[in-house]
């Protein structure tokens, strides 16, 4: 079912309506809060066709498909929203394959008693959000189920790119001897949003990273760096793409740790949390890859870029028949990197 | 964040293990879960390439592209579940369009606590579902909610089709004097849904509709009938659909309430249930705008179909400036097809 709408009828009242349960029965309620909400936010002609797909033109070659499902809490934290989120994180799925991304589908699932205005809030940062990344949401679907079913809002993307590579960007082609870079500080998204659940205090507020990467990596790749898989560590944090890459490639990977990018109040914070900056999430980095020929290349292409100021070449892939993860402390010890156990970051994302 | 899955490490225990928060975490639990339970169950090559998205082949011209969202309850009902509802749904959506559905995507909101056995019954099922519509769920994503934050699991499915023709099929190509046709009996899936919440009994079981329609929406355009909408009457009923048509074409749509084929169980739980069938979710039926000179082959190709052996010519569009759905009842009357307001049918889907 679709969101497409009929922008008829009187526009809802502003301020203290509540979504009730016929918002999502597919009748006029629902019709009426797909126009004032989401259509008056993500204005397009897709969308104003009103059919339950859109319809895209694509030239011969390859597409990328890529979905992610959004219940961070709070919905609303410093450095963005769910919205700015669910838009982000799809848009850098998509993008890692080396394609550009272009459409994305958004499907809601609101829970009774949620506050309009802020599902408008909502709507208007991921309208933002897809301006801001070059991409349209051109379908969608929402749905209400009874107070405590949900959690406010859940928001799931899916993302269409193209022009992907014929062959792809992954871990697979991992070989030994190959880069591994970081686009920037690791951590700031999952300290972001523990710091606030917490209720710290910082001198200066750590706002998460969230941001669209595909700007990026067109200027990676624009580079002419070989680059061998692209991946944004999100949960998990750094150790596990890695650790995703090691078993990949069936390689090891040393880093060092001196090199990996921590912001100072991110570090603070995370003494205070109990957590490793390498095994937060973060929505605005990515690991690059890279022959290391051309390591020194795309380090440049990646500095040069808005969103790549603080890159750093973290390490190398070596042979391990164990495909492990280490890393050389600061005191210059070597310590296993493992995937993270437990969940210590619920819902980050 | 991608389901790919590293499928090492021991499987899981069968039986009692329940989802926990862990497996929501982006670490090997994660990973784990995703092996034992989806990669199990969906196979294929692309989700083998362990990446966060799917890369995929197209030839120059039209992709469609949908999304929905499933929240029904409960999760398991006569005829379906929400795991074949949730192929289904979505690639109906794209075949709507006039292309062929073949890829999915799949994004799970697990409630902490759920039968790791029922996930994977909901698994197989779609599995089985895509495998019937030839559609591959290529790429996926798994978030995991504490206690009370969400019920059992919500599945959200992207789709995306190829071969859309170059006019797309939809409601603003509706002209006065063309045919509606209905592919088979209304109401099952909602009533189906009612009752077995209800606990009615009856002297069969009246079973969801759940199906996918492509291949009789592809045995429909290769009648040569001159299509001009295409939609199927999920939520809201046909009643909902008929005055999507209505507005979206700016015409008035008549149906005949003696040509809308219902099944006698239907009609007799209707009645105990205060439901008007018209008004009730079918999730394998679909209404076609056809020209009126091409009704009877169109009508021909549907029956000709197992999932049109039911199929019936219900109405015509007509100019109308007040773009009124009328009936015309069984008892020779004329009354009004609103749209349904509040929701006498939650989570229907």
């Amino acid at each position: 079912m679709n969101v497409l709408a009929f922008p008829k009828g009187k526009p809802m009242a502003r301020g203290s309506e509540r979504v009730e349960m016929s918002h999502g029965a597919g009748g006029r309620a629902m019709q009426r809060l797909i126009a004032d909400v989401f259509h008056a936010a993500f204005d397009n002609a897709e969308l104003a066709r009103g059919e339950d797909q859109a319809v895209l033109p694509v030239a011969a070659g390859r597409i990328a498909m890529s979905t992610d499902t959004f219940v961070i809490s709070p919905l609303f934290f410093p450095g963005g929203d769910i919205g700015a989120l669910a838009v982000n994180g799809t848009v850098n799925d998509v993008a890692m394959s080396g394609a550009t991304p272009l459409w994305l589908s958004a499907g809601f699932i609101i829970e009774e008693g949620f506050a309009i205005d802020d599902l408008k809030r909502i709507a208007q940062s991921m309208a933002r959000a897809a301006k801001a990344a070059g991409v349209t949401i051109v379908t969608g679907d929402t749905k209400v189920v009874e107070r405590g079913k949900g959690d406010g809002v859940f928001i799931n993307t899916a993302g269409v790119g193209i022009g992907a590579p014929d062959i792809p960007l992954g871990a697979a082609r991992i070989e030994a001897g190959d880069a591994i870079l970081v686009s920037g500080t690791v951590g700031d998204h999952g300290v972001a949003i523990m710091a606030h659940r917490a209720g710290l205090q910082f001198e200066t507020t750590i706002e998460s990273d969230c941001a669209p990467l595909n700007g990026l990596i067109a200027a990676l790749m624009a580079s002419g760096a070989r680059v061998k898989a692209l991946r944004d560590p999100t949960r998990g944090g750094l150790s596990a793409t890695l650790n995703e890459f090691a078993q990949a490639a069936s390689l090891g990977i040393g880093i060092i740790e001196e090199a990996i990018p921590v912001r100072a109040e991110v570090f603070g914070a995370c003494e205070l949390l109990g957590l490793d900056p390498i095994n937060v999430a973060n929505e605005g980095k990515l690991v690059a890859v890279v022959d290391a020929r051309d390591a020194d290349a795309a380090l440049a292409a990646m500095r040069a870029h808005p969103l790549g100021q603080e890159a750093a070449i973290i390490g190398t892939a070596h042979a391990d028949p164990h495909h492990f993860v280490t890393m050389r402390t600061r005191i210059g010890g070597q310590r296993m990197i493992d995937w993270l156990s437990g969940d210590p970051l619920p819902r980050i994302c």
